[in-house]
Formats: structure tokens, sequence, C-alpha cells
């Protein structure tokens, strides 16, 4: 059997340090819920005594059922001078109704003396009475030893004092974090086992990038007995990131034969992935190893050729074993297996050689060339199957909407619409402001439809999104718009690209109600 | 005295099958020369016998002085069945006029047989008669050994075959290629070890990042004994790309002692790695370690504390080593000192208690709570500090502007907008055309300010952000708009927050041309 090594993600503690990284509640809901699927096996999700919206995010969460991961809430230490049980953030981790914590303490005696300003003493009192007292209470505790390998190598004797405080207290873990990123490989691996040796419990190891080699790091600890990785799944993070665990996972798992996530979840790692970065609104590095777009696009074409002939002449592993698609970018062949896949959820008497799917196909392909992407976007996506295979319906025409927008206004409404449209020869046409144009489409747009179709006044946006493509052109680029909807019982998604933001939003807010109102029309059937 | 490692860049050559890179000749030429000050070795310029550009780029280049680098052409050796001396490649090489070629062979048993479709013992006769043939010209031949590691792993006896071959020709250096990228450090490291003892002669190693570890990679091979290590500057190439030259060469040289390019140049390796980006057309990734926007940037506020007391405690070098910068990113999480750090750049006379100081920090809050950020955006934080500190004027009023938009339309410019501005009691009325209200805004501001400021026409946008803050509230939520202006001199970001996305990007357009009329006013004073 594979030897278990525990990932932990921190993309909402640690990745939420990164520059312009900034989470919604909703947001951290969604990624949580990701990283669950995926089968991590901690998911650090905040620090509650110093976020006051962490705290908010655990009283949610403790409502939730996840599958693989325990979530864990993050603290200091207790202060210098006052005792555990009065200390604000180990209250607020108790507070927080996790099992799971995590506990950061010094370990490097420069930090004890010039930024915490104690003695190394007092520094080993507060590590061993922090955890002593959250373990007392039944929590799981996870000692992040900050800054452990540089600690180390100023004073290994008093860093390895800190470990023992932890362990001694109770701690389940303890975990070398190396906070300034500055460890090399080989050095990560030699202390790593001396402490493995020293230490008769579960090892984690915690690396940052900003030497470019937090993943060789993290996988030199695994070598020399390490069993917990901490890092965020696309690597975001403070300076340079942490260690990537889209790399490190499947590095250890299908390259070393370790077990980091069940084997049959590999498959999602590239759709977590993008899902994490579609959350995050920052786009996915195309060269991320495994999960990026051109991980496995062959432009060359010697290479390309190479892989027509044989896939593993340029290709270190068939891109499908982590749900990554083989790319040809001059060609624009892509793999259409999981296309088809998708396809048969909503025909399933289709099979890869029926006309409809290749028609669907070739239709998704121009989709994405002008800059759709269905990843997010099922709803949309739905619908353009059922254009293709008979079960769709137009419930309504635009006739045409004009906008009028401007500064300065005099109410908060600086937009105006005015729409037009035709359901089965009765046309109707009417106007409405809104907080911007696209408030003002949809509100008119609303209030048009709704003379026929009663039900929409139960559909609710939930969720818009703007992701601009190809910034370099400027404010003459295309901009991709996601609008999430509820009618109270179902959610869904549906996408819009346009040059111009109300048109594209005009084309996600049409499928949005469309995919309503056929829904209702075939459970009325 | 330190061991002297050769760095030969590829950007040129394996770094342009990168996806979406694409290089003019002058491209070429001014990454040549910004390669050569920063000085590395050898410089991969290309491919002249696949690429009729690259033989007219070898022609300019022969009459260009370098101070510190060899340019090398690129080839694969002999075609099956053909004389060296006959061999069109072979040919262009001669005819560039280098004095260093790089020859690719194959290593790789099953390369040889599937893809190159020959015997064993013909792939040994091409390395060695193409290598006889370069060298009896008077050249220096590289051989890279495409793919080693596979076909060590594969057929170890074969693969050293090879580079007997390769050697006995009269190869100067020969080289370990993982061309796939799959080769984990350990692997690389005993392997090169193993070859360095067989081979009493210059070994070099060129990595791939498909395992996201190029640069620890890199690194191993160095420690066992290689002394030229290839890849490209800022890590661009097929798929994951190439190892990263801009860590690797801090890493060997700043923290390992060896010497990769000299000493004096370390400073200049971040502008090296801009310039590159600038010249590629892509943004530097703001993570890359040593030479990334972020690489120095300490968000979290008691990271931030902890640097103002002591550097050393979140910082793994000092960044004015490679001519980078600490950064302090302005956010919610950023403690009162680094904002107060910030404004000192600006007005060096306030201190922190100052009044103005104080009121600085109010309305920085007061906009963070309304959606700001100014993380990203200095162009616009650079103006709310002037704005209270007496070093600002306004240079333009506007009077209104209006939008029309609205679909069906005729053209592709969906939307006009009609502005007045006044400048100085004189008023000019305008309108514009765009695709998008945007757009369109954008174009009227342009054409109406013009008419004051000629000097406007310089500035272009080069990036154009949208994020929808709480999305929750849908179509009716603030957004906020980042953008990005260039004169070809300098670059700044300015943000703009609205419920309206016409009136945020507004906001971010005044902003921007505020900070280019300010500086150009300044530097003429």
């Amino acid at each position: 059997m594979s030897m278990k090594i525990e990932i932990l993600d921190s993309t909402l503690r640690d990745g939420a340090q990164g520059q312009g990284v900034s989470f919604s509640l909703e947001d951290k809901i969604n990624i949580i819920s990701a990283l669950d699927k995926l089968g991590v096996s901690v998911i650090e999700a905040g620090n509650p005594g110093s976020n006051p919206k962490d705290a908010e995010l655990f009283e949610k969460i403790s409502r939730v059922k996840l599958k693989n991961a325990r979530v864990a809430a993050f603290s200091s230490t207790r202060r210098k001078g006052i005792k555990a049980c009065d200390d604000k953030n180990l209250k607020a981790i108790l507070d927080s109704k996790v099992k799971t914590s995590v506990i950061f303490g010094k370990s490097w005696d420069l930090h004890v003396k010039s930024v915490l300003k104690t003695t190394p003493e007092e520094n080993l009192k507060m590590i061993y009475d922090s955890i002593a007292y959250i373990k007392s209470k039944g929590l799981e505790v996870i000692f992040d030893a900050e800054h452990f390998f540089d600690g180390y190598k100023s004073n290994a004797e008093y860093a390895v004092k800190t470990l023992n405080a932890a362990a001694s207290a109770g701690a389940d873990t303890i975990v070398l974090c190396d906070t300034n990123g500055s460890a090399f490989p080989d050095e990560v691996g030699e202390v790593t086992k001396l402490i493995k040796e020293k230490f008769d419990m579960t090892v984690g190891i915690h690396c940052h990038n900003d030497v470019g080699m937090g993943v060789a790091s993290s996988i030199e600890a695994v070598y020399a007995g390490a069993t917990q990785v901490h890092g965020t799944m696309i690597g975001c993070g403070e300076r340079c990131g942490n260690a990537n665990l889209s790399t490190i996972i499947p590095n250890l798992q299908i390259k070393r034969g370790f077990l980091c996530v069940p084997e049959e979840n590999m498959a999602q790692l590239t759709r977590t992935a993008k899902q994490i970065a579609e959350i995050m609104n920052v786009s996915l590095k195309n060269d991320m190893p495994y999960v990026g777009d051109s991980a496995f696009a062959h432009k060359a074409g010697m290479h390309a050729d190479g892989v027509y002939k044989l896939p593993i002449s340029f290709e270190h592993i068939d891109p499908g074993i982590v749900g990554n698609e083989r790319h040809f970018p001059i060609s624009e062949m892509a793999g259409r297996a999981s296309i088809v896949h998708k396809i048969y959820k909503f025909a399933p008497d289709l099979n890869k050689d029926s006309k409809e799917t290749v028609e669907i196909i070739e239709k998704l392909k121009e989709m994405e060339r002008r800059g759709f992407e269905y990843e997010g976007a099922e709803g949309s996506f739905e619908l353009l199957v059922r254009r293709h295979i008979g079960k769709y319906k137009k419930f309504f025409e635009l006739d045409h909407f004009r906008i009028i927008g401007g500064q300065p206004t005099s109410s908060e409404n600086s937009a105006s619409a005015l729409m037009k449209i035709i359901v089965d020869g009765k046309d109707e046409i009417t106007a409405a402001e809104g907080m911007g144009p696209v408030h003002a489409l949809d509100c008119a747009m609303r209030k048009a439809l709704e003379v026929f179709y009663p039900a929409l006044k139960e559909v609710r946006l939930i969720d818009y999104k703007v992701r601009v493509l190809n910034p370099k052109g400027a404010t003459a680029t295309s901009v991709r718009v996601l609008i999430t909807s509820t009618d109270g019982e179902s959610i869904w998604t549906t996408v819009g690209v346009s040059r111009d933001i109300i048109e594209a939003s005009w084309i996600a807010l049409v499928d949005s109600m469309e995919y309503k109102l056929i829904h209702d029309m075939e459970r009325k059937n």
C-alpha cells in the first residue's frame, strides 16, 4: 500500500497574503468545497483571532459537511505575559468550533529576541502553554515552527527545543517551516531527516518559493520522512508564493507512489486548480506544471510530430491522468474526450461519432476561440447542447435595446435602458433605470419579460464576474461575463463574451432566463 | 576564487517555442544586447537552417561587438543517409559565421527507433560525423544530448555511447538535456555525477520545468560537476518552460558562491529580466523569485512589522543585490508603519504624527471601505498623497459626458460617447465611438484632452482589469477598474470604483491622465 501523505492547503490563510489576493466569504466557502472534493486532508481556512471576517466563516463552515478534509483555524502562540486561557487568539480558535488547529510559534532565536522581544525561555513557555491549553480542550494541534530552517542554522539547539516544547505539550504534528523561502532542497532534506530521527511523530513541511524550489524542497522533506505537506493549490502566497500543491500532489503520487488524494480524484486536479483561479479572479498561469493550459502544448513542429507518432516522446505523463488536455496550438487540435463526456450528460443517446456530437464540438471550438469558456458556465453549455439536439425553445426575441448613461448624474441610478421584446408575436416596450448600464439592462429586461413569464420573478442573480481577456488590448479588448442565478431551488451559471461589456452581459442574461424557462417547461410536461 | 559556471541563454531558440511567443528581428538584437550586458557566457540565438529569418539575424549579429557573450547557432545532427558536408542545416551553421555551435542529437533509443526511424548505429554516426565536420571548420561545438535522462533510464549503455560519439568527434561540451522535463533533482544529480566521472570534459545541463523543478535540477547538476547551465532568462519555453536563469544565477552565485555573471552585474538582474519581458510583450510574473515585483513584498502586517525591525527577519537577501526593491503593498492587512513608509517617498518631510499623515491614512481607510485598493495602483495612491500635501494641480474639469449604446448595432462600434471638458475657462465638446461604452469614453476623453495637452498622445493603455466587488449584489454591485498606462518611459496604474462600470473607468482614466500631466510638469520645472 502507498504511504499516505497529508496535504494541508493554506490558500485561504497563507495564500491570502499574496499580492492582489482577496476573498469574499462566499469565495472562501467555494474554495473549501473545491479542495474537499479533490480530497486534501486539511484546509487551513483562516485566522479567526486576527480577522473578524474569518470568525463569520468558521460559523458558516461548522454547519457544512465535508467529505475528505478537516478544516483548521490558525493562530499564533499566546502573547507574552498572558495566560493561555486569557489569550484572545487562542480563545478565537475555540470559539471557531474547529476540531483541528494550527498554532505557529517562533523557532529562530533572532526572531525571539528582535521581533518578539522576549527571552528564549519565555518563548518556549508560550509554545508549551498554548498547545497544552488547546489540547486540553480536545483539539488536534499542528505546530508550525516558523523560520525553522533559518533558526536551525542560527542556533540548532534552540530550534530543536521549540519542537520539544510543542511535542511535550501534546502537539500531534510538528511542521518545519521555511518561512523566508531561502532553504535549498539539500538543506531541507538533511535537517528534516535529523528531526525525524529525534521525534517519533508526524513531521510536516511548509515551504515557500523565494529561491524557486518550493516544490523540490517539499519533496526532499518527504523523502526524509515528512508525511504532511503544506502549500497552496495554485502556489499563491506572500512574496514568491507558497509551495505549489498542484505540482507537488502529482509529483508525489504519480511519479513516486505516495498517496496524497484519493486515486480516483487525480483526474480532477486541473479542474480544481482552474476553479480556484476562477474564484480568485486570476488567470491560472499557462505554464503551470500539470494543470496549466500550456503544460501539454506542443508548438514546435518537430515536437508535435513526435507526439503524434508516440505521445511519450515529448510528454512526461498522459495529460488525462490529471484531467488536463494535449494542445497543438498551431493546428488547434484540442482533446475531445472530456467534451464528449459532457455532452452525454444531456444527450445520453448520442455517441462520439453522431452528427450532432461532431457539430457541437465544432461549435464549442468556435465559441472558445471567441473567448467563451464553459468550464464555469454549465448553464450556457447545456443550452448550447440543447440547441443542437432539438431540446430547446426560443421564449422571446429582442427587437432592440438602448442604454444611456453618463456623469455627473442627479441620482444613484446613473444609467437608463429602453427595451423592446417580442413574445409569440406580441411586443412589449419598456424602460428602467439602474446603477450603471448593466444593472439598467438587467432591470429593463426583467420588467419586459415578467409581463409574459411571471415565474421569472423568482430568479435572482447571485454572482456577477467580469474577466478582461487579453488585457493588452486595454479598453478595446474582449470581456467575458459570468452570471450566476438562482430561483431558490437550483443555481446555474451562464457566460457571455463581447468587446462591449453590455453585450457580453446581455448574452449571459438571455441564457440565464432561457435556462430557467426551459427547465420550468420540462418540469410541467 | 569562485568556480566559473557558464550560463547559456536559450530565450531566442528554446524560449521561442513557448505559447504566444514571437520575436521580430529587432527584438532578437535587443535581447542579445541585454543578455550580453548582464554577462551570460553563451547566447543561443536561433536555428539558421530551419528558419530563414534567423539567417538574417546572424548576418546582422556578426557585425555587432559583444562584451561578454559568444553567440551560438543551433542545428540538429545531419540527416540520415546524407554526408555531413552536404547537410543544409550544418551548412547554415557555417554560413551564419558564428564561432560557437550547438548541435543536438538523439540519446534515447526509443526516439531513434520510433521518431527518427533509423538504427542505433546510424544515429551514432550522425552525431560523430556532424560534430567532426563542424569542428574541422574551427568552430566550438556544444553537443545537446536530447532526452538524455529518459534515454539513460531506458538504455543507459546506449545513451552513454551517444556522448562517446560526440566526445570522440571533438565536442567541447556535452550537455545532458531533460527534454521532457520529467526528471527529479535526485536523478539529475546522480546521473550527472556518473557522466562527469566517465567524461573528463565540460558537462552541461539543460532542464525544463514540467515537474516544477527545473531550477532545483539544474543546481543538483552543478553540485554533481556540471559547469554549463542552459535555460531562459525569464523561464519561457515550450509547455511549462525552460529552467529559469533569473532564479538559477542568483541561487548559484549569491547563495552558493559560484561565478555565473560578473559580480558587478548582479544588480542588473531585475532590470534585465524586466527588459526581456518587455521586449517579449509579456508581463513578468509578479511572484518570480528575485526579480518579480512581489518577490520582496510584505503584505501581512506582522511581516511588514518584522521587516521594519530587522529586514532579514522576513527577507532571504537584501533586494538591492539583484536590483529589486522592497515593497509594502497598501492594503487593509498592512500595518500603519508600511503606509507611513510609502508616504515618505512623496513627502519626506512628514513624520508619522504629522497632521497630513493622519489625514492621508484616514482618507485611505475610507477609500478602501468603498472598495478602492491601492496595492496595485501606485499611481492613484501617489495622487491621493499629493492632494493632501499640496503637490497637486487640477488640469481639467469635466462638465459632463453621456454614453449611448445598445443592441443590435450596425457596426463594431456599438457605443458612442459625448464629452465636454473645461481647461482654464475654455471648453471643448466632442464625441467618439468605441467598441463598448468604456472604449467610447476612453476615445472621447483623449480626443477632448489632446486639444490642450498634446503630450497625452504618447500615453497608451496597456492593461485594463475589472473586478466585481461583493458579487452577491450581482449587476448592482460595485466594480473596481484598474488601468495601467505607459508613455513609453514609465508605467503607472490607477484605480476607480463605482457601482457603474463606466464611472469606475472614468475615475481611473482621469487619474491616469493627471499622473502623466503632473510628472511632465515637474520634469519641466
